[in-house]
């Protein structure tokens, strides 16, 4: 599977009074994934929803394992899990950026829509990229990079 | 069941560029209503954690229904689904404050811990006062009722 | 001067590390103060950008003398502190919903802007009420109270 | 001045429903400025909250110039703008990572607090290594780099 990684710090703003990343900032980092992997295989979501193709949020679920503190070192790994004709699945591992251990595994699953709102399909380019990326082995994926 | 309600307005900081508010935003008001269930219960949950007693969220889960726009009125319905002895799964919809429909559905389930981290069984009494909530039938819990 | 007061309780995810609102939280608040204060004007902010109007922040100034801690009930007040022809100026002081003392005082400068970011006059409607706003003595505004 | 420089782009939820990110989001970055400064100079910040100094934002002011959009790329440059004997003050500028110009310019006022909140003296080490910041000439501070 095409994996992307993504590397940064906690930022003190997410922390909270229990002196850990509050738990709502592992899916903000899972939505930076999905940007980052979708840069990776060649789409620019912002270009895509300038195109009035979004990708709403339909379903998120996330496992909490440990706790991420501020200013500690994460690594997110996002992939796709899974496509429907009008919809996609992303899935994540956030993890110590050192790699030791995992910090929270989580799935989101998005519809496709347009500016109001209303299920369309996914563009057919950007439906064949992923494609390519559910299909691909573990590998450089350097043909489909975009910037 | 006894649920607790609460209601409130999107914040405009709880928007995105999609003109709605963001998928976290949710979790934040299922957050609030924790918060408040547990108030009515009897239970502070500021006071609870100044006793070293923290209700860790270990795996959130949220499907999303319809979108909520900036200043529109939220309510949000908390009620405890499931009780372990060292944790506890809350429920939540949330709706448009005039009752039209619903805009996520969601549930948390959550870990006693104390101020290291580690794994403890809910003080007796508030556990007494979770299992009541989980048995009481729909109706008035005015002796429970706290500030 | 014509005052709006809303108040609310800080929620859990608004709190950091050092056990306090973390402090751009305040200029949430204020953003809220905002929106009910023209709602109490008759104005719906949330209107006044359907019709293409906006009103950016052009500069923030906070002072935060002490701090506002998880679930503590909060009190914003708001009016407003100057109006320009193409902007205007609000003004905040953040307290305890009982009055005890002061958490912040903050102004925050806007300009009036259309949907592609060119500057441009507020609604002559819109100016006008705030006028009537600022000249305001301290006193019953029910004439012009919103929903 | 020594200046501390870091990159990164906008998150989507950063992003408001005006399109652009919302004003508390720059104050989140100059925060991450500060940490990347103090770790310039030797200083963890994260390691300082653990032996019980904090430094409490007493003041913000921010001027916001141009917008900032989802997925732009942002640098932060942060430098030491002023010492007193139980404060500090960092001066921020934001601005598209291509250097094309200013988003925003900031300063953030801070007092040394201790756990309890009472103000206190910056730790002799700490001071030392702010007021030779502060007296630095532009130029490179191989010296002073910690992680």
């Amino acid at each position: 599977m095409l994996e992307n990684t993504i590397e940064f710090r906690v930022r003190y703003a997410e922390t909270d009074q229990m002196k850990v990343a509050h738990h709502t900032s592992y899916l903000v980092w899972c939505e930076m994934g999905r940007t980052a992997l979708m840069r990776q295989l060649g789409v620019s979501y912002a270009e895509l929803e300038r195109q009035g193709v979004f990708l709403a949020v339909s379903e998120a679920r996330i496992s909490f394992r440990a706790s991420a503190r501020y200013d500690d070192p994460i690594r997110v790994r996002t992939w796709l899990a899974r496509m429907r004709s009008r919809g996609v699945t992303f899935a994540y591992v956030v993890e110590p950026a050192d790699g030791s251990g995992v910090l929270a595994e989580a799935e989101t699953d998005h519809i496709c829509i347009d500016a109001e709102g209303t299920p369309r399909k996914l563009p057919s380019d950007v439906e064949e990229l992923l494609r390519r990326a559910l299909a691909s082995e573990q590998g450089p994926v350097d043909a489909l990079y975009g910037v």
